[in-house]
């Protein structure tokens, strides 16, 4: 419990593939712009198959490679700029326009039986001086032993770090215990753990993951990723932060980034509202919901603050009127500091 | 792993609360049709709070109890019939005009330090001859010790089983282990859970749930259900036969089950699409949903075959053109099917 859980934030990545590849280098810059000062570790950039993906197959992006680079990079101060590599879609001259641009992280990404292939672009990115991570993809399509192997290979082309995707959402808590406790007890660099949601398992594992001694996490605000989402960011440090483990970031700081993508999220992206992950978080009866969105809307508080105070009440079904008593003592409360300021 | 596992669907009631408890006569009645079907063992009916909670302050039904607890009668033949009753919300003449209408299963439930406000009214169920289930909502409200004190209570006043709830989604896996374990171990009836998803954990508790001896598992449909929703039953149902859990239906069946909802069922409810569980259910790349979807109504195919094929093939991302591929093969051999019948 003492390491603190590195954050890499995929939502402008594997987000992308929510929207079909149409991210405005716009939208990359203000969600950039919130994703560093909430304090996200890494922000990973691009078209949702990665560097030179671009398509009629994978699907046409928007924006350039560089464009959607350029756009996370201007407004990066603190947290890293990644990008997801893979040998085939993306060249070595990826690699080179990606470096003039300022990436600080290159994923460099392979089917999880097919990791000799990524050398290259390993230690390419390892001489250029920036940070490598080996990717084992589609990692339920193997075994934990033939995992470990594929992992050993991306450590020995000097990766910094290697990290397990689900990228089918298949696998189980239990998949992956095994999975990601084989590699931590073999090998000598970090492990990540990459989740999606289509078994509605995404947070469950990602939490096992780190308590068999994985210290980075990917996650997508309002699960935004491929299919059914990524690891819901704002879900996800919730429960680490009940768990004890430390980030950069807190639920509140990812409650406001998630609000940055309210205007270009579809709405039909499966993802479990703010609100609702407060009231879990605060452990107050899911029915209050609609009462508390009401009277915040109404009275102009804050919901967050009026779920404190009904938590610190203890308030169960049925006392329904007491949220209302307390939102307007809330208000005339806020009212008062206005008038005094 | 040798346990059929009850479930219980509470999307009648539960779900109630993500319509502000307007669910119809006419929606009810083609649900309960589909639930029995899908082999749904507990049919819940009725507010979302329960027998007689219709009010001003937690919402007035569009139909009376009786409307909807006759609208489900009238279509379930294996299933059985349940409500759900809050002591206080409802009364003893509640219990007598549920069972006029032929309610099988009385839910009867407190706050999870209140049991003894249950003892009437289990005892009454008993009597004329139902079953009865001790529920003890708010469960993270009260620890291990103190909920198996109040479970025993109801037990001793006859209940057939005990549901702990997590009303509030506040759980972790750590916390349902604990607790359900406690009942299991001391309690000599079955044990039950209810999850809600507010921190995306619904899934992994109710598998935590069973793990540890629970052999009822209550959930909804889409994750229709109060604030976050509850479990989604066809993420549920796959998880469960993953782990070799048998039930009563099946994931396809549960799907199947789910599009009727789709009419009354409000979007923004977060649940995650059957399209996406299937890809999860097959260990197939989440970013193939969209081509899948496309190809299934464009050549009027099964989706579900398609992904079948797709996952025997063990496609991975960057063989886009092998899902038209197989998709064009499934088509040309249903017509072929079709010009021969």
């Amino acid at each position: 419990m003492t390491n603190t859980i590195i954050l890499s934030d995929a939502s402008l990545r594997d987000g992308n593939h929510a929207v079909r590849h149409q991210l405005t280098a716009q939208q990359i810059a203000s969600y950039a712009r919130a994703a560093d000062e909430a304090g996200i570790d890494i922000v990973e950039v691009g078209h949702g198959n990665g560097l030179g993906a671009s398509s009629c197959l994978l699907g046409k992006a928007t924006s350039t490679d560089t464009e959607m680079l350029a756009a996370a990079r201007a407004n990066l101060r603190r947290s890293k700029l990644s990008v997801h590599f893979i040998p085939g879609f993306a060249k070595t001259t990826d690699i080179e326009r990606a470096l003039e641009v300022g990436v600080d992280v290159f994923r460099i990404a392979s089917h999880c039986t097919e990791a000799n292939i990524t050398r290259q672009y390993i230690e390419h990115a390892k001489q250029a001086g920036k940070t490598a991570y080996g990717v084992l993809m589609m990692s339920h399509m193997a075994d934990a032993a033939e995992l470990l192997r594929q992992a050993k290979l991306m450590q020995s082309y000097g990766a910094d770090a290697i990290v397990l995707m689900d990228s089918a959402g298949f696998s189980t808590p239990g998949d992956v215990a095994e999975k990601v406790g084989r590699l931590v007890e073999h090998l000598s660099v970090a492990v990540g753990y990459h989740a999606h949601n289509n078994l509605g398992l995404a947070v469950a594992n990602s939490i096992v993951a780190v308590q068999c001694g994985a210290t980075m996490l990917d996650a997508c605000v309002r699960g935004f990723g491929a299919g059914a989402g990524n690891t819901q960011l704002e879900a996800l440090v919730a429960v680490l932060e009940r768990y004890g483990y430390a980030t950069r970031t807190d639920f509140a700081r990812t409650a406001v980034l998630a609000k940055v993508t309210e205007s270009f999220l579809p709405v039909r992206t499966p993802h479990i509202p703010i609100a609702n992950i407060t009231t879990g978080v605060y452990g107050l009866f899911s029915g209050f919901v609609p009462h508390i969105e009401r009277l915040a809307t109404e009275l102009k508080i804050d919901a967050f603050e009026l779920c404190a105070r009904l938590a610190a009440r203890k308030l169960v079904a049925g006392q329904e009127d007491t949220i209302v008593e307390e939102a307007h003592r809330l208000a005339a409360e806020m009212n008062v500091t206005r008038v005094a300021a």
